[in-house]
């Protein structure tokens, strides 16, 4: 398939090296050239703007650092929507607001072209492994044309609906409840320290049972050894995040007072220097809160 | 193994019957004198105190419903601990204090009786399949001594050290992060039903992938239904529990954001006349607030 | 003084007929036309657009409900920045963000206008008596030049600086402490009721002792009577200033856990159709979940 | 009149004193002797228990520092109650609990004693100027026969009903106010400091405007300076009463989300070694939160 990938940060430029592996012919963009060099070797072209990745694509993928960035390359300077052609699909697999997906929803039907939402779940080592798990939502026909390219880079897809927003929404969702299991571990591994517990034998006792579970034994790890070393998602992205699903939320006049937490913990981390640590180290505001 | 058996609940009633299924030689004693008839036909004693439950036992396992019940057991109506065998081990099954936990070790030692510590995980369904998970702690020849009797009643035991109350911390800790997935869900719901997405759908993304644990589905499904039928575990011990890891965590200088919200959550549950509710029903709190 | 005077809902028509009382010309706009109309009759001119009501005036005070108004007369659809002459000073009277207080301050000095900051404290009737507080900053020379204006409005002008965001910051911060008046006066009350004691018993408790502020008095009156009737402030205007010191707040990476409180109060309020209810309506949301 | 009065800490030591120059006979008691004989040369005797302080005693004040202070020498070593004179009353002035308030009046009444709860409100400054307030709860013939006691240590009684834990009911939730406005306070200066505006300006605006109370005054002088010397009233106190007031809002199933809240930071100034810092000190909370 021929496809225009955007956006080849540490999960991008996994997902464009596995399409690749699995046949289509890409043609990448991204803000840093060196980046999108870096693949040419593999096979793909380099565009040197938005709208030549965009141009001859069969299908349009964005994997962005945010709503910023999508709206740059596909309205504002990038201008992509201008040319992908009619029939073209835009695959927007960032995480981004669900105002937003609303909007490319209009924009792109507008122009005859088709806009399926895929955000992804999992971090770079994921992405690599062509583990990623896939929430699709868009027109059914579309999805399925899609599901080559979903396979090539995740481990499973699944569709949540024919309006691309839910898939925006779940994506927020979910990403909100993994900032709930790392603040809940940071609380209870600040008592279990404290109070001169192995955090290793607790650890072993979540994942060896009701808490069997990726999220409790990846993020377990980090804050059992309070090390949060290599980052794997950051603090500023995980900021993002936050204001996705309260913004979401309130859009649709829900409180979420676990999200406030999660806000006012990243504030905190923020305003301490650790905006470019990796999300999980808001579990040392609960280490240091208790004197650990 | 000579076993004296106290509490015969939901919980405590489907352990004891494993034990006898196992060929132990159980003495059961329960406040309410049917449900220990009960188990007669099958081949258990009734004893008709807790002091003679515990007067010829080798190991004496406590499974009542909270701190008030054990103390009256072995220290004051029951006198259990006056007439438990020299040598002989009180194993204590139940969600306690750490504080409690703390004073048997104490007063054990003091009458040359052993203490285990090792609650135990798992729901009423668990408990009847004998896949309850144990955390246990104390001295490493006594739990040793009380392995066939975990193996009859449970699918693992993890041992998280020689001082028995670190089980019970460990218990109280895993408990706080039983709730917290509860309110998150609660929220994460809320949000998602209010926005129109099918609530089974996000269940099956989250599930499917970064928390594929039992936790996420069994609570999951509850809310997602939004259906907290049958009662697996009362508000009512919820809040003790809450209670418990609150006071922990009181004791060793630990603020824990989140305990304190649950607290909040389960004194609404409660005032709205949820108090026998499953605990989950915490999650209805957020579908309120929503509007939904 | 040539006073340009847009926005006259029910602050800006009591601040107005104020300045006319006090002998200041007075070209008057509102967009929904028959306010105005009302003024007329006590001497003001109507203006038929804003950047009529600002093209003769040495003093543009702005009355309106948020950001976006002040945007819209300012730069876009009104344009009255293009027409205020020359050395003629914009007030901005209205509660609005530091960023853009901060956005205005350089558009006026480039145009060689000036600006002045000056929010105020006080419900409608406060107002109709010009017993308005006012929080002024901006160039000192401009602030003398508008004391006469202020001292029309209000009871007292409180100078907090010569940067006019500074008094916005003020102001966006004194609104979340009456914020949390509220709230704390909801919860409060919400035992007292509870438990038996007489609201009114314990009302004058605080307003007697160390409590004796306005702000205890009057939202202590409609909280301790459970009656929000008549609307001073919405929970409409309520969020918006909510949001104004949670961005204010993020901006700064300052996490102030009782404003997201107060923005979980306020969403569940909305969420349960007190959106046109007083702000001080939240306290019901505790009254709610205690069950009373 | 006849008075005993145990406890001479800071604030009953002032409290006695004043008495003493009103005139009356008073028979102290205080667990550190030392601080006791510092009022013989006023005209005090000395008693040498709790029960020699009662046994003359027209009128027993207690103002000792918690309930277990008060339990001790009331009932257990002090054993006041059985020497109290038949028709005498028990003035508890202490912040104690609900709960030993309800206790109070059982044991007293099957003596045929009369007991009044009498907690004040304000710091030693004010007790020293016999300008405390007071909100007192009993019998009404009691109350008036206390009031010339009333009289010379405060500047203000209140009656709040005829059953005295209304009266501790009361002073509870208002010392749960007091810790709100220090918290809020915290949060909104943090955010005025750190955006470079001068904490006095902003202090002058709330205190010159709605917030013109001596509580906002007191504290808001300390948490704009940053300094919380000298001690008037110690974090863990604080914390005794937060304790008080979440306790009887636990009693009455009435969340209470800011007091909450308030115990976080409560526990969080006591593990980093704050313990002993006047409680308004939790604004430093705040303060690092933000990286100031």
């Amino acid at each position: 398939m021929k496809v225009g990938f955007i956006g080849l940060g540490n999960m991008g430029s996994a997902m464009a090296r596995n399409l690749i592996k699995a046949g289509h012919a890409l043609m990448v963009y991204n803000q840093t050239k060196s980046r999108a060099e870096e693949l040419r070797p593999l096979g793909a072209k380099v565009a040197s703007s938005p709208s030549e990745a965009a141009s001859r694509a069969e299908a349009l993928i964005t994997m962005v650092t945010n709503d910023d960035a999508v709206e740059d390359v596909i309205f504002e300077n990038g201008k992509a929507i201008d040319v992908l052609p009619t029939g073209g699909v835009h695959v927007s697999m960032s995480t981004i607001s669900v105002a937003l997906s609303r909007r490319l929803v209009a924009a792109h039907r507008e122009r005859k072209q088709h806009f399926v939402a895929a955000p992804v779940f999992g971090r770079p080592d994921a992405a690599a492994a062509a583990k990623l798990f896939i929430a699709a939502a868009g027109p059914a026909d579309q999805i399925a044309r899609c599901q080559c390219l979903f396979d090539a880079m995740g481990q499973k897809t699944f569709v949540v609906g024919d309006e691309a927003p839910a898939a925006n929404l779940v994506k927020v969702t979910a990403n909100f409840l993994i900032t709930t299991v790392i603040e809940s571990l940071g609380e209870a591994f600040a008592l279990i320290r404290k109070s001169g517990v192995e955090p290793e034998q607790f650890l072993e006792v979540l994942t060896g049972s009701l808490f069997a579970a990726p999220i409790f034994r990846t993020y377990g790890r980090m804050i059992a050894a309070d090390n949060f070393e290599p980052v794997g998602f950051s603090m500023v992205l995980g900021m993002k995040d936050n204001r996705l699903v309260l913004s979401a939320a309130e859009d649709a006049a829900v409180p979420m007072p676990m999200a406030s937490l999660i806000r006012d913990r990243m504030l905190t981390a923020t305003a301490q220097g650790m905006g470019a640590a990796d999300w999980a180290a808001i579990a040392r505001i609960s280490f240091q809160e208790a004197g650990l």
